[in-house]
């Protein structure tokens, strides 16, 4: 099947908001074998959207529309498609009941403004969406689908989900197939990764592309086969595991939270921190994942020096001496909260996440890292380069993989 | 001046790379005044990029590329472009020996790949990378200026501002002017915020656009004015914000943390946290900030009942007679942080994120939060209906906005 997408409103064109949906459609469509032909993002005015609606339906078997059907005043995705498809927009009794029943559900009251929402073009299948008011919406032009939804991702997530995927699954398998795996990586950079296998991919074939995704602390090393098989592809995936050894933390876009998750679950760990610079995101990088419960106690988050002395018992000597950033308080803090929290491992974190605080000997960046049980504990400091949000990344990222590599190490 | 910005490349479609290059680039063009008439993805294959490089001739005065001028093998920018233009490929030496001198200052080898990279369209404009091996390049079809630049976004971001902004800025200024104000509101939903707004806006003049941008908890309104000037859209964003009340926290994207951090350092607040299923994210909002160490003085997260107990004396008879998620629990979270953090006002969350764990009378999503200082508390029970990570930063922005409540109402 062939498929455009196409992103309605002005706030993306102008940068205010960045187009997340059509890289999920892509992805999703991508994984069971469709072609996208074209990510559009256009105006949301009536020229633009069908003269690109025209154009996507000359080449196209589905187009994917988001944004432009909320019950705002510059919603007229529903109007155009009905001008360009020539049918009437009618009130549609059960569209407007459903979003009656949800407001009734959170005691809010129902709008004049419901009651437009609730117009669609007929002749349309409406797709009920859980997620919020605005339902998604299916018609014809010829051979051609059109779908459109609305643009809060969630609720596009939602009616693809519900709606669409059962059906591409069924009918549209005739295309070239596409394999695809990825191999996660932590640890290493993009180009000591590349060197390393730049002799072994230049024997794979033609049809196996390999990119790079580098991110904060941590490479996506993907692999594309267009035609040849899934156990082939498998096959070089692990040639390439062999060769980066255990800087490979998973597959498929497993995250290292997830990692850590089925690793302490399996070994029967309990995990705890106590962060200062990176301010909580390593508990939330944890708790993302369900059934983080399982092994996370929790953690402190001492942002303070008289925090990290009163409840990490972290010396006041210490902090005098060597200061908050150094590797004498991170031992301390990670001893303080394997006592405090009641954890088999402990995890600390003190570093200036800038822009302020930096200083000659220790400038913005400077991050400080501790793991620890009641045996041992590795203490390293890393050096960001990056400005605030990207140092608090950066270093959380490390200390996830540090932890993955500890217990390895002691607990293999 | 009215734009096209084209991204090339399969990653982009198949979802393996979301776009920021064109939202930042849209968002700097729109910031000088210009137009953006559309954000293009395409395949990395001649037909699409030559069918799509001249529709935009048709209507843009600038076209900006981005991808495919790496020193890969799927690299087919350049020859489309001199095709499309009908123009040769040539042995650029400029561009050939700075990638040499710039592979010499790092002791790397210059490889094969480089030769064929120095090939450039004829007649085209260099434009030196500071940031990387492939060069931008400027060329033009008729009226329309063609820029091409690699997609790695610091290198396309450093062509843009060394080369392109400068000129934009002086020889495309007799565009129409657009002027921007986003009013920022937190704790009532679109339809809400539109209701109350409906009838002024229709007073306001045809040429200020009006969007709601909603998020978890949030919504953004954003005016543009599209002519008109600064000082009169900042008269209608005075009546907008008179209309809404305290739902408007702040203007211009200001995040509800920021607004927070001004509040609190204003008042010399000190500002503690005891999160449950939000696992961190909420003291991670908080630390974002720069200068959030002026007020917030750390958190804990505590995820299992034992460090509920342990830690925030929440008593064993609470928990076990009404459950960790409940009111009695919450309010003795916030309490039981007061005293740990030694702060003025502490916020609690506890709830069932998902997806497992709900129950018939707390389903998922079922989050109670309460706001205390040591004369007062607020608990109240929030419902999402959303997914995990929805779920956890929904009820994460619904607690930063109602300890700003408490604040402006206990602190006034």
């Amino acid at each position: 099947m062939k498929a455009t997408i196409i992103t309605i409103g002005d706030e993306i064109l102008i940068g205010q908001v960045i187009d997340t949906n059509s890289a999920w459609i892509g992805k999703h469509l991508a994984e069971l074998g469709h072609t996208i032909q074209e990510i559009v993002s256009i105006k949301d005015e009536r020229d633009s959207i069908i003269e690109t609606l025209d154009r996507a339906v000359q080449k196209s078997d589905w187009i994917f529309l988001t944004g432009g059907l909320g019950p705002t005043k510059d919603d007229i995705t529903k109007k155009c498609i009905a001008e360009y498809l020539n049918v009437d927009l009618e009130f549609n009794e059960e569209v407007y009941q459903r979003i009656v029943s949800m407001f009734n559900r959170f005691n809010r009251k129902v709008s004049e403004s419901h009651r437009i929402q609730s117009y669609m073009p007929s002749g349309g299948k409406i797709l009920y969406n859980r997620m919020g008011t605005a339902p998604g919406l299916l018609m014809s032009k010829g051979q051609t689908k059109i779908l459109s939804m609305p643009g809060v991702p969630y609720e596009m997530k939602a009616i693809m989900e519900d709606h669409i995927f059962p059906v591409l699954k069924n009918g549209y398998s005739q295309d070239l197939k596409v394999y695809k795996r990825t191999i996660m990586t932590a640890g290493a950079g993009e180009t000591s990764i590349e060197d390393r296998l730049h002799t072994i991919l230049e024997r794979f074939p033609e049809y196996i592309k390999v990119a790079y995704l580098p991110s904060l602390g941590s490479v996506r090393i993907r692999l594309t086969s267009f035609g040849g098989s899934q156990s082939e592809l498998d096959g070089y995936v692990s040639v390439i595991t062999n060769i980066l050894g255990d800087i490979v933390y998973g597959y498929d876009d497993i995250s290292l939270s997830e990692s850590l998750l089925n690793l302490c679950t399996s070994k029967e760990l309990k995990i705890g921190l106590a962060e200062s610079c990176t301010g909580g995101i390593l508990a939330h990088k944890i708790t993302s994942i369900a059934g983080a419960s399982k092994y996370f106690e929790g953690g402190l988050v001492s942002y303070t020096n008289s925090l990290k002395h009163k409840l990490l018992h972290v010396q006041l000597d210490t902090l005098h001496q060597y200061g908050a950033v150094s590797e004498q308080t991170v031992i301390e803090m990670a001893k303080g909260a394997l006592a405090l929290l009641n954890v088999d491992v402990a995890v600390s974190i003190s570093g200036i996440a800038g822009p302020g605080g930096g200083t000659e000997t220790k400038p913005v960046g400077t991050t400080w890292i501790c793991i620890a049980n009641k045996q041992h504990h590795d203490a390293f400091k890393i050096l960001g380069m990056k400005d605030r949000i990207n140092n608090i990344e950066y270093s959380a990222n490390i200390a996830l993989n540090n932890l993955r590599k500890f217990i390895m190490r002691y607990y293999s």
